[in-house]
């Protein structure tokens, strides 16, 4: 009794320290935690299945012999595999064990740790040197900080089970080892781990998480505030630096989607054990809206394809951390149980149990609100920007995204003022992504391929315009990352006509570009149209390519055009124009061309201005592409010639219906008849649409004083307009 | 009193007269049902759905100005969707009054027929002349059958309220005029509605449903028996001839689809007012049979790519009709409820009600049982045959088609021994189906494209061999109708080694060809592989082109390949050679080929023998295609030069996990080592194969005298083998 009450005391004296020195597991899974998990089995199906899952993993792990190989291969090699797969389970062991109380478990995490200790002294840097930065267990050292962030959490998970000796032998010739190899191991590692950039998160997360389990404050400071602690560099100044003010992360959301993982991990760790941090509620709770804007970077459940990226969908684990914590954090904001309601699964922890037990409590669950919106990048929202317009609803919801922001780190891409476009619940006008098969070994080690950059980084690989066959910034790095693009304007004000407009200046000498992009709905079209302004200035001549890369097959145009029988060219040398095959080449005899596709079971038309210096290419991806590294997609091109000032006008629409099931089709020519440019100067541009029933449109943009309480005052040739604001859009 | 008594006499007396000549509906719908659907409306939610989509399709149609327009356009132009749209809304308007009593329904189907009336008899053939068998409201009287399908059945619903001038107008100057057009307009409608063809049975069910609503036993004798009424033609010879004794379609699976919307409906006109012929009992219950082997001739909902084909699901209202129709016809066949609750619509009849009812009742859905199948071809099954492996279950399983049948009328492909390949879901090896956009009036008018028959139905378009860059019959339609391939064996008593084995002896002038594949689950393999076995024989010199069209992105080859870079040519000049781009070329200096790709989350591998007279190349689809109507789908060829007896054979396996959102991998490459063919002559040939964990396996087929019973030995290298039956399979 006496006894009891000591420790007491001592609790509520030193709770801090307590946890720290003798209480385990103490980074992400907590005591209280494995209480309530105990407890709640049985109870909530959704989250006993991402138990059960997790069980699975633990279980079929008891059943294997345990092998810890010498590292060998790239991304998807056996090796590379087999020591993922081993955090994987030690992990789920880990857990396990803390809810089972089956020594087994930890008897498992305990000998693979062991192993690994007798192994890893001897080893030497990876032998795959496809890297800057290798690490010892895998290719990248990228890979040992995420093996290194699992395991941490699996030796929490068990320390308590295990001996002292064999302790010491894990910390000393294992974690701290790695830890420091991580943070300080090589001029490349130290780089990495103070960097600005998603691999440093990862890198800070791990050596961070290893220093909590082990206690070691010299770690935990390094990762918290650099190597120096001196919050220059850091898991605090990274929440500072790579997040703008509206939480959109600088490398696109691709890796937003990637980083969300050890950012929301790694800030769950410290909010269990430093809650003085209070590091949810940093800078503006920066955290809690990152993952809002992440969810808000995605089209049907699949992120946007931006800067190097793959297929990632909702269902991805780093995006059940993020709604679990985020939600754990602000059981406020409802919305977010829409998400977690989509991905059916839950992380076994304290924060996937409340979700768990919110979603189920919840009897209608209020969908996730996507929004048009700005997200500002850069650290004060000073470097553009992406800018996402939607209208309708859920899954059929038509969005437009516009990308001017800056380079995006090392998995930016030069395409400066891309659009893309989805529809109907299809990516329509497409961002090619990354060339990259994640994880195929015998595809370029699992990594990036060659085609990553000589196609999906170049210029032309995106809806927006190259000039003179030379990509932005020509393709150099230092460069672009010097410059970035800016909003000019953002009106989502009318849910009827929503406008984004943005410029670049610096992308090439001597060629200024704007590019005006309009989400409308016009009562006489049944669905939503973009007018898109493109704007290019300079006092030379020019070849500016005007490409849209559709999805779809193609129905119909209203130009002739002579395609290739049977012998096919690539369009170029560089720049990405190797990589394209042209099929097809047009000129257009009247005012307009119009392309028209389908998609699923709608039609879309692009419509645009032409005159006699337009070229029209149609193209098909995968010229130069010697090991099948490119999927075959199809664009078509619009090339201004011996051009200085020009404007492309363009109208795309979706229209009609395919219905091969019922055999019903409606609408299948595009029902815009003509586009004029009536005005185009610094001040104004503005657009005559005429529709098939000859209705009349007129949309007017600002071309510079951006001021939406400005009054505007134009003659349109003999028509004045008036209007306060940034645009005029009136059928007329 | 005295009256009704009289009336009542009359009744019993003279049911069946009494019925035709004057209680309307009598057709399709029925006064029972009309009374069963008011009853039941609110009770059966799916079936609710179904009614209110036809009551707003009615409702829509209240709405709108009446127009019938002179005909002008192809498939998917104005005038066509208008004559379509306006059966489908007399048809909705004609159920609806029944069913509601509301008298706007009836008038707008009065109003549209006087206007129909007006016009018809000024028609000439339909202005445009892409079709031998032109219509008088569309392009093809094909059109015009289905027009009068539904047009009938709308008169039939609003009969009674129609004036009997009206009626007298609308029957003499439009339903009687196109009955007659449609069966002995001229001399290509007369060859059409006595054909052995879908296109008979459309216009035969057409002329016989208004013949029963007419009460005119001359057009019901018509349909029913054919122009001559001999019963050598019409709908009952039908019967007889276009189906197999296993209720296969010899158009194939895709036109079985589209036939056996009018063969089940006018079946059921038949029942309710000629019960005695007992239609649906009739050559065994071949229609019920056929519903069912339509249902088998389909992988995840979707039927399968066979002779002309396009996307075609079980939602279609034609499968509809046709589950709803069985199934009221035979309520044993609990199984079509799988379908039906699929489907999730009904007809608005009494068969949609009364599935739609049974439906509610089922406790438990009894899955669709699709099992190996081989059905065979011909009107008395002697015209070889569709084989159907299959193994797993649910949208996951593995199925593997082989097609050996007679040429399918006009609607097939010049490809004997062809297979096709799905798993996981998805078409894994396929077979490209059609060229043609349905309904999309700027390809084509909506009918087939050029590159149908250049492309989709020479040989060289499917995965089958071609000799001699030549198709089969040397794409000779009226050569190839005079011959079928044959079904040598079929086994699937194992369910883990099922066989399918079959001959082509006339397609190539000096060369006989068989093939034996197998669908085979060995225990060391996580998913069943495919073995094949093409045997060539001849005794002069060819060239063998083997190719396999795959679905999905190319992984990797043990073979090296020269990849075309800037300049890309086609590979012929006809049979479909034309529009094959090749992409690059190898020769494989090891005894076996293996091409790996990825489809969705699982590899996949072809593993082939090969020596140095193969040449191996890489191809993309669309060359010589003017009007970018093909897909650009990718194929591997293997090609045997100087070749007189030659034995292709090969592995096809599914393999290993690419899981993209939990970025895992495994199992990329294929776990076949090698193939060896260590016996091959006209009795025998065995393939000998060796995984790269060292197993061996044997795998014999016999090639003649083929008896399930026989003994049989064989001494292989040393090695004796004896069996009992066609086949023999082991690991040694």
């Amino acid at each position: 009794m006496r006894k009891f009450l000591l420790i007491h005391i001592f609790l509520i004296a030193f709770p801090f320290i307590l946890i720290n020195a003798n209480q385990h597991p103490c980074i992400f899974l907590t005591p209280k935690a494995v209480k309530e998990i105990k407890a709640s089995l049985g109870k909530y199906p959704t989250f006993d299945k991402s138990y059960y899952e997790l069980k699975a993993i633990a279980d079929k792990a008891l059943t294997e012999p345990i092998i810890v190989p010498i590292p060998h291969d790239g991304g998807g090699g056996y090796t590379h595999e087999k020591h993922k797969n081993n955090y994987y389970q030690m992990n789920a062991c880990g857990i396990l064990y803390q809810i089972t109380g089956k020594k087994e478990y930890a008897e498992f995490v305990k000998n693979m740790l062991l192993k690994y200790a007798e192994i890893y002294p001897g080893l030497g840097m990876h032998p795959m040197t496809i890297s800057n930065v290798r690490g010892k267990l895998f290719w990248q050292s990228l890979n040992d900080a995420v093996w290194l962030f699992h395991t941490s959490n699996a030796y929490d998970c068990v320390y308590n089970y295990i001996s002292k000796s064999d302790r010491q032998k894990i910390e000393n010739q294992l974690l701290l080892p790695e830890a420091e190899f991580l943070s300080n191991g090589n001029a490349a590692n130290y780089e990495t781990f103070n960097k600005m950039h998603n691999h440093g998160t990862w890198s800070q997360s791990a050596v961070g998480m290893t220093g909590f389990v082990l206690n070691n404050k010299d770690l935990i400071d390094r990762a918290l505030y650099g190597s120096k602690k001196d919050g220059k560099t850091g898991f605090i100044s990274q929440l500072n630096v790579l997040f703008s003010p509206d939480g959109y992360f600088t490398e696109g959301p691709y890796y937003q989607r990637y980083s969300i993982w050890p950012f929301m991990t790694f800030a769950q760790v410290i909010q269990n054990n430093k809650p003085e941090l209070k590091i949810f509620e940093y800078r503006d709770s920066i955290l809690l809206k990152a993952v809002n804007t992440l969810i808000q970077c995605s089209y049907n459940g699949e992120i946007f394809y931006m800067n190097d990226a793959l297929q990632k969908t909702f269902k991805t684990q780093e995006i059940v951390y993020a709604v679990d914590i985020a939600y754990k954090n602000n059981p406020s904001n409802k919305q977010l149980l829409d998400i977690a309601n989509q991905q059916q699964s839950f992380t076994v922890t304290g924060e996937g149990l409340a979700t768990a037990k919110a979603l189920k409590k919840q009897k209608v669950i209020d969908s996730f609100k996507y929004k048009s919106s700005l997200f500002r990048d850069g650290e004060k929202g000073e470097n553009g920007g992406i800018a996402i317009l939607r209208t309708g609803e859920g899954d059929k919801q038509t969005c437009l995204t516009l990308k001017a922001t800056s380079h995006g780190l090392s998995h930016g891409h030069y395409d400066k003022l891309t659009i893309a476009l989805y529809d109907n619940g299809h990516s329509i006008l497409s961002d090619y992504g990354a060339a990259r098969f994640l994880n195929i070994e015998p595809k370029s080690g699992g990594g990036y391929t060659t085609e990553n950059h000589s196609w999906a980084q170049q210029t032309i690989a995106h809806n927006t315009v190259t000039v003179d066959q030379t990509s932005d910034f020509q393709g150099n790095f230092n460069l672009s990352s010097k410059h970035h693009s800016d909003i000019q304007y953002f009106d989502n004000e009318n849910p009827k006509i929503q406008v984004i407009s943005a410029s670049e200046n610096n992308a090439y000498k001597n060629v200024k570009m704007q590019r005006t992009t309009a989400l409308i709905k016009v009562d006489e079209l049944e669905f939503p149209v973009i007018l898109d302004l493109f704007r290019l200035k300079s006092d030379s001549l020019h070849i500016y390519d005007y490409p849209f890369y559709y999805q779809g097959q193609m129905v119909s145009t209203n130009f002739d055009y002579t395609k290739v029988t049977s012998t096919m060219k690539a369009m170029g040398s560089n720049f990405g124009y190797q990589h394209l095959w042209l099929e097809a080449t047009a000129k257009s005899t009247k005012p307009t061309a119009d392309f028209t596709w389908y998609n699923e079971n709608r039609f879309y038309s692009i419509t645009t201005t032409t005159d006699k210096n337009t070229d029209i290419f149609l193209t098909r991806l995968g010229a130069n592409d010697p090991d099948f590294n490119l999927r075959n997609e199809a664009g078509i091109m619009f090339r201004q010639n011996n051009a200085s000032n020009h404007t492309f006008a363009t109208v795309i629409e979706p229209h009609g219906l395919y219905d091969l099931n019922r055999e019903i089709t409606s609408g299948f020519t595009s029902n815009i008849e003509n586009i004029e440019i009536i005005f185009d100067n610094d001040e104004f541009t503005a657009m005559k649409i005429t529709s098939v029933n000859a209705k009349k449109y007129l949309f007017v943009t600002v071309n510079k004083d951006f001021d939406k309480n400005k009054t505007r005052k134009i003659l349109l040739s003999n028509y004045p307009v008036s209007f306060t604001g940034n645009y005029y859009f009136k059928e007329i």
